[in-house]
């Protein structure tokens, strides 16, 4: 077989730019690209040119452009700064981990914080009931925060915990501190085991207004379930992480 | 703390109904909520009313209820079929694991393919060349293919594998099955190790077209390093996977 060179073979990009292979692509597409490939030459945090200036330079309408840099934007390419927009950083790549967020971030050297939102003592309905194995009453604690690295919002993370193991302690808690810390702390309860369920959903309106982004924005959602060192449920999360900012990773082994 | 009845507790669906806190949400959202409480109500499979006849029935603008419909699209709660529209089934999760995607759908009874879309030998670009640590020249093995499960197309796969570990063999592969078992049979090469990074982007044209998508539809990308029994790199792919049809599940365990 001949070294076919007109594909780079880069893994991380669109494999052949994106283009139908009838080389048919929408007029903002091709915008897209061209924008794009003005972007790497600029570099991260350079101001990127006025619609205008960018429509006329790619010979393409204003409407054409604003999709283009719609679709940036969603993907994380760009970004608001103040009152003009500038290339944005890489995505912030989180490893699946035991830790709790706010340790898993700090092992790596960036400040995280935890804005909280909500923090409630509710009923819970039977799918949730039967995930805690919880008794009757099947009552949970729900923690509601805003996750942030850096300054930046970047998720919104739900947790619910068996009442019943937290109805004495609850009220010591300062929820812009790590859960686990202080669930370690004061009761001796730790993860041992967990199981994790991710997919891409948009942010619904109330979520979009408290990470501060865009309705309609995709976004990962981490699903998960905690068992403690004796095979007890004790945590379900949802987690929502904009998907122009974050990524997760994970490392898989062979046991054999 | 007063047990809250108001809030159902529900971990799947966005938590609060996804209204902002201070009431105001905009109009297709509410239309959306509604359509989506009748889809519970018909079920799987069951056909979704015209929008002319839902429009009429929440009393929104025809326009408002479209963009309702598109995001419920976008989600995979309501799927094209023939003519019409219909309540779509739950998502494939799909487990991350060293096996092949082949692989490990069959092991849950499902019926999987793979239509080839290019195999080809490529120059690597330094990126790629340095992850798979090949040498002078760099040279790559690249298979692309349309992943189906159940006869429906759900993903994109992309294979670089370095050409001189297949320079051989290459040209008896049948694109159509399983790599790994190739892999595994003809060079006793298999997987013990792999690095995976999880994100959510958009589908360009050229996946869209291929997958047989919406463009611009969120979709999760796998990229992965894999390395062999001996820690030698021996593949990198990235597979896409429609968001609204899939999502990924894993098991973090504690080893002590």
């Amino acid at each position: 077989m001949p070294v076919d060179t007109t594909h780079s073979g880069r893994v991380d990009g669109p494999s052949r730019e994106g283009i139908p292979d009838d080389g048919k692509a929408p007029k903002y597409y091709l915008a897209k690209l061209e924008v794009a490939a003005l972007l790497d030459e600029l570099g991260e945090g350079e101001r990127v040119p006025a619609e205008r200036e960018l429509a006329a330079r790619f010979g393409v309408a204003r409407e054409t452009l604003r999709q283009a840099l719609q679709e940036l934007a969603l993907e994380g390419r760009i970004r608001r700064q103040g009152r003009g927009t500038v290339v944005a950083g890489p995505k912030v790549i989180q490893p699946l981990s035991l830790l709790s967020y706010t340790e898993a971030v700090r092992t790596r050297g960036l400040r995280s914080a935890r804005i909280p939102v909500a923090e409630e003592h509710l009923r819970a309905d039977p799918v949730l009931a039967a995930d805690l194995e919880l008794h009757d009453p099947p009552e949970v604690w729900h923690l509601e925060r805003v996750i942030a690295i850096e300054d930046e919002s970047v998720g919104l993370e739900s947790d619910f915990i068996p009442w019943h193991l937290v109805a004495d302690v609850a009220h010591e808690y300062d929820p812009r501190t790590s859960l686990y810390a202080f669930l370690r702390e004061r009761l001796d309860l730790g993860p041992a085991d967990a199981e994790e369920r991710i997919e891409t959903v948009l942010a619904s309106p109330r979520e979009a207004a408290l990470i501060g982004t865009n309705p309609a924005l995709p976004m990962l959602v981490v699903h998960r379930l905690t068992w403690d060192q004796q095979g007890r449920p004790f945590e379900r999360s949802r987690t929502l992480y904009r998907g122009d900012r974050f990524g997760v990773s994970t490392r898989l082994r062979n046991p054999d």
